[in-house]
């Protein structure tokens, strides 16, 4: 029998400061509804979709900041997306930054079904960017200083026959550039893997080596490499354009498992791409090249869990 | 101070099962001369440079196969090629089939420096395919049946002053695809790093869905995607074209630390690729958004050493 699932990316354009929920919801409704009208079953918005990218900003107290997290997912200023997501019977992941009832903050995601339940729920573990305020820099990256490490792990849920009960996992953001994201993804046999994003669109970390062409080939060719190499298929969506004079990269796409690019974005606005998914496609890479208990050999990759950092070889004999 | 190193990347035509290894050895004098020539100062050959790629046969007998392995490196049959590169100053990679004293058999590689030394030596770990021969296959890919699996490690060594210092490790074919090799490289500072490969063009495990053009594509992007996701340097080299009936890909290229082509084989034969090789080019990578030391988040990475083959995740709930 087929296992499909149709997808959607909902690439969204910027999020202004000054932008209300309200205002932005209703543009991602309207994503929503462009999309269930092509028949998606599954729709894939961006990180942190229900505002700017605060973390950019440095701002001084706690209040100012909080205003960009939600208590509660869904809650009153949301709520809209997900009553009409229900109706249309679609489900579809988004990303928010998250306070906890105990006031502890995360840079979270979560894949909403087609009947409103939720079915998985992550907070991103590789947060960029610095805990202080880097000076002489026009954009900071201060995700480090805003959320705390995801400590979900790497979840992977299969989901109801109506998604062809595909092996579901989630990654936000920069998780996309970390093999071992993906790989503990595979090792869950994952076939579909959502990611929202914002990346910048010059060099976050500050230099002037990186523009918007490089940075949007280094997510593309993350994304698809790490398909390939995990035979999984892929969705990774932008929040892209000018927010308030900082520019973010599109380049949204949809990847196969053979590390193909079924549908990329080519705006940087709000915009739909879609491809239709045959999960059984991942058994080639998972049966054969990438049958992991045939092939991988642990026992050698003890440096990835015993160390952080890299550790200086030894010197040439001379 | 610049820390260059000019690299040559000597991919092969075919070797077929009736050429002699002095033939060979010719063949590969030639390409290091032209490389020398140009001034490289690495010259990179493929994984079983010496012989055609014989783990597509089912030798029935250890006689029949012992003649593909070479005891000891160099020895009276390779010397040619030993005595040319010290004599030019320039250094190499070359995988072959090493038969120890004690009667083990691996798929090796070496790296020998410009004064005829070897800074490194190297056991496939991740071998591909079946112990026993597959009925009803035309080719067979039988390296785990010849070989034992690599006892080395991931190994990683500072070259000397006249190769600017680079931390220089090595991979063998298959290995290039695996995120975790690249990955224990990197733990290691690598800067660069060599692989040697025989690539079917046609799916090595049965089946008729992957072709050239597609091996090809992947053999390119993996090499790509870890090399940026690792900030380092790599060279990546085919013995290519049609060997007794069987093909292999092409493709052999070096790649920067963003993951950018600097040269890439145009043809299935003896072809030389070169690229300059700034190695301060891996410092934006591996002090900002790969600094691992910053970013990397091992307690959620344990599955990576904790499970070889994939388990299946909770199902979801109806």
């Amino acid at each position: 029998m087929p296992r499909n699932i149709r997808l959607a990316g909902a690439q969204m354009g910027a999020n202004s400061l000054k932008d209300t929920r309200a205002q932005i919801i209703d543009r991602m409704v309207s994503l929503l509804e462009g999309a269930a009208t092509q028949g998606a079953q599954l729709v894939v918005f961006p990180e942190l979709a229900f505002t700017t990218f605060f973390p950019r900003w440095p701002f001084e107290t706690d209040p100012e900041v909080l205003h960009y997290f939600e208590t509660a997912m869904p809650n009153p200023n949301v709520q809209a997306l997900f009553d009409r997501a229900a109706a249309l019977k679609v489900g579809f992941y988004v990303g928010y930054a998250e306070l906890t009832p105990e006031g502890h903050r995360y840079n979270s995601a979560i894949i909403v079904r087609p009947d409103g339940r939720t079915l998985l729920k992550y907070r991103k573990i590789h947060l960029p960017g610095s805990h202080e305020v880097r000076p002489n820099q026009k954009h900071q990256q201060l995700e480090k200083r805003y959320f705390r490490y995801g400590d979900l792990g790497f979840p992977v849920a299969r989901a109801p026959a109506d998604w062809g009960k595909a092996a579901v996992g989630m990654l936000i953001c920069n998780d996309r550039r970390w093999p071992e994201a993906w790989r503990v993804l595979a090792l869950q046999n994952v076939e579909l893997v959502c990611i929202g994003y914002n990346s910048a669109a010059y060099d976050p970390s500050g230099g002037d080596t990186e523009d918007a062409k490089i940075r949007t080939f280094h997510s593309t060719l993350a994304v698809q490499a790490n398909a390939y190499m995990n035979a999984t298929w892929a969705v990774s969506v932008a929040k892209a354009g000018v927010e308030d004079g900082a520019g973010l990269i599109g380049g949204s796409l949809i990847v196969d498992p053979d590390g193909m690019i079924r549908a990329q974005a080519r705006t940087l606005e709000d915009e739909l791409i879609f491809a239709e998914a045959d999960l059984d496609l991942c058994r080639q890479g998972k049966e054969k090249i990438f049958n992991f208990a045939a092939h991988r050999r642990p026992q050698w990759y003890r440096p990835i869990v015993d160390q952080v950092g890299a550790v200086e070889p030894p010197p040439a004999a001379d």
